[in-house]
């Protein structure tokens, strides 16, 4: 009876809905019509990707992206097209890294490894030491000072597998990429080395971001590739002695000036009112940045060409954002924000690809319950694409936006294969699908067209 | 109110069916647990694939993979492994087909192109003649035989994009290669050039199997690249009387034997009734067949591995079969089914993955009405991993098991990807993910193991 009781109001509530007004789903349907027959959202992650390949925020090749979006939307005839400064930090790789193990058992064999954004470098002398291998961050406490001294800590606990949402199973090891480096040297570790963040096992070394923090000693950290991870974890075995040496020249320059780019097709009846959909421009430099966030971007600049392309005028102000710096230290996202304040910009709605270019399953949309509901009862116009509304959405780049209460979206495709890519040599152009990259762009579209115009 | 009576009913049917037993659902998630942490399946394909590249039908790497998928079951301490003999066609397109227009105008440019399964050859000459365009075989008729006679007749309807799934999209273009040999013949072509039928823009031809009709000449037909499709269009339009030349060398050498292969674990309680989960195994010879089929093979055998691994004794007997000769003349299927209709064996249930090892999606079922009801009940075990149960299910394999009203069902994977590389020397190993394979095995495999345990 439970069941009843439970499905009575969803009964109700499914009736007061009505059914989609006609006109209103032939736009979806010609939203979807046109994105899946199109190739240009596709051409220019293609132009992208092979154009300003390793574009990690505050480099040249980001500044390349900047320009090169720029140009994209200022030949798309919108009602507006600017640069927003932004202060961003310049890390650099520098040469690239060497590691490898010297064994009296094994000899000497190498290891795919790449510097964790923003390490400081071993230097090009490297750092030399004895290796202990843990599983998670706790186990640092339970092996004391004594057994981590001057030792590289290797940090080998992989993604779980059997989490069928990947990023769900991404958060529950991030910590030893993220707090690694903090950790091991409070306990006097002369190094870090993680298991690359991924579902595959494969030769790519997968970087992101590490924390340092005030009054602990910078330490270097490497992320090391899973095929790596499980050697270096065999030869620990057969040797536990083994020494194992590490190179990075990578270097912090401070700040440096960069941006935001924008297009804006303005609101025909509350052009005050802004709609913001987004990815991030800049990306790890080991990569072309295909799926994170070069789709992103290229998705939110094809909403404004369906929008034109279609003859849709939207009441509301919609604006494409390519943020700068979401991989290093959100600052494109937090600028946004903060000039929104600055101009008392009213911010209605905004959403946030950066789940990368793949089969889109859902649409997580955080707001108010009053505008929730509402929202969640656009299902319908999305069952026949295979897409679910559901709780929960944002990003880090629209995050700042929460203060002024806009409801938060984002496009949620599906897991499988993102972390294959993620923040390694393997993010490339030739991962990604026009079908399901414009699946993506559709959705978007839709929804922003549907939260427009219904007032949701 | 339409709404309301409509609910009334799937609401009772909700409360009828009660909550699922606690057991069986720590067995579905066990399947899964186990699948998605295993990489057997997922390089035993890629030992498929490098090692049987072009198994076409009758070809000797196609006799290959029916010994490494037998001695791979029989390593698997099965109750039953065998070879089950079936002759099939023997179709060898020989050397590498060529063709290139000649135009006044343009000068010599080259077509990538592939001859279409059991086309007859030009010969080492080869074909030079005039090329007609049109979009579908009623044009033909249009033309008429004044315009057709003597000329190369160039089919070019490309798949429609805007249908979501791609296999509805492939259905509405595909018999310009299935039949256009034939209809051109009737008009007096000298030959047939088809545009790919791939939703791809790109350089790859992809094959596939046309038909010939007795009284009718068979003229030589190839496939031609998306990408030389909209070439060749294009240089049709700058200069109509081009001439196209293309040698194929293929030949049809008749029947040679070959076999389906046969895995089983005999069921506990009524070992007579049988389940058969199935691929084929024959793929096309211009590329790896990793999606078509080598992953529905591999799923297969790995729903009997799942089955071992965890220790699930299913009632009934399990059967993994690798069908032999899906792409030609569908032989492997027949013989099944006629082994079956000898040796009076009992068909309780069968399910087919041909639709490449992509995420899957949905469960297809098409059954008699009340069985197929309470298999629509299992939908709850699925939920958790994206998964609907559609009615509408089958295979060209397991097709020919309807005669004995055993119910047949289709693993329904996303198809976006799928006509990438279907058919094409772009179905490479390296274009499938383990762990979508994997959510498609333990699929199958949690299936499986409720139909058997309910009795459905």
């Amino acid at each position: 009876m439970k069941r009843i009781q439970l499905l009575v109001p969803i009964l109700l509530f499914c009736c007061a809905i009505g059914i989609a007004q006609e006109a209103e789903k032939k736009t979806v349907t010609s939203i979807y019509n046109e994105a899946l027959g199109d190739r240009t959202a596709y051409e220019n992650l293609r132009q992208l990707c092979k154009t300003t390949k390793g574009r990690i925020t505050g480099s040249t090749k980001a500044d390349e992206a900047v320009e090169f979006t720029y140009r994209l939307m200022a030949a798309m005839h919108l009602d507006s097209v600017y640069k927003q400064p932004v202060m961003v930090p310049r890390w650099e790789r520098g040469k690239k890294e060497s590691a490898f193990i010297r064994s009296a058992r094994l000899g000497k064999k190498g290891l795919a490894v790449a510097a964790l954004g923003m390490s400081v470098g071993t230097g090009s002398g490297g750092l030399k030491a004895g290796v202990v291998e843990i599983g998670s961050l706790s186990d640092l406490e339970k092996l004391g000072m004594e057994q981590i001294r001057g030792k590289i800590v290797f940090f080998n606990r992989p993604m779980d597998p059997a989490m069928v949402n990947t990023f769900a199973s991404y958060g529950g090891a991030a910590d030893q990429r993220t707090l690694g480096a903090i950790e091991a040297a409070k306990f006097g570790a002369s190094g870090v080395m993680v298991r690359s963040l991924t579902t595959a096992l494969d030769d790519f070394p997968h970087t992101g971001v590490l924390r340092y923090t005030e009054g602990v000693p910078k330490i270097p950290a490497v992320a090391v590739s899973t095929m790596g991870a499980d050697l270096l974890s065999q030869w620990l075995q057969d040797d536990p002695e083994l020494s194992l040496f590490i190179r990075t020249e990578c270097h912090d320059h401070g700040e440096v000036g960069s941006a935001n780019v924008i297009g804006e097709i303005k609101g025909s009846l509350y052009p005050d009112q802004i709609i913001t959909v987004g990815g991030h421009l800049d990306a790890w430099d080991l990569g072309e940045g295909a799926h994170d966030d070069g789709a992103g971007c290229m998705q939110s600049i094809e909403v404004l060409r369906l929008f034109k392309e279609l003859g849709i005028r939207p009441k509301r102000t919609i604006r494409a954002v390519m943020f700068m710096d979401e991989e290093v230290a959100q600052r494109g996202g937090a600028e946004y924000a903060r000039q929104a304040e600055l101009n008392g910009e009213k911010h209605y709605f905004a959403l946030e690809s950066d789940r990368g270019g793949l089969l889109p399953l859902a649409i997580g949309i955080s707001a108010p319950a009053e505008r929730l509901v509402k929202m969640m009862e656009l299902k319908r116009y999305f069952e026949p694409y295979g897409i679910r509304i559901t709780e929960g959405g944002g990003g880090v780049d629209i995050g700042p936006l929460k203060k002024f209460g806009t409801p938060l979206s984002s496009l949620i495709p599906d897991s499988q294969r993102y972390f294959d890519y993620h923040h390694s040599a393997n993010d490339t152009f030739d991962k990604v699908n026009n079908r399901e990259l414009q699946l993506g762009s559709a959705a978007i579209a839709a929804l922003v067209y549907l939260v427009d115009l219904y007032d949701l």
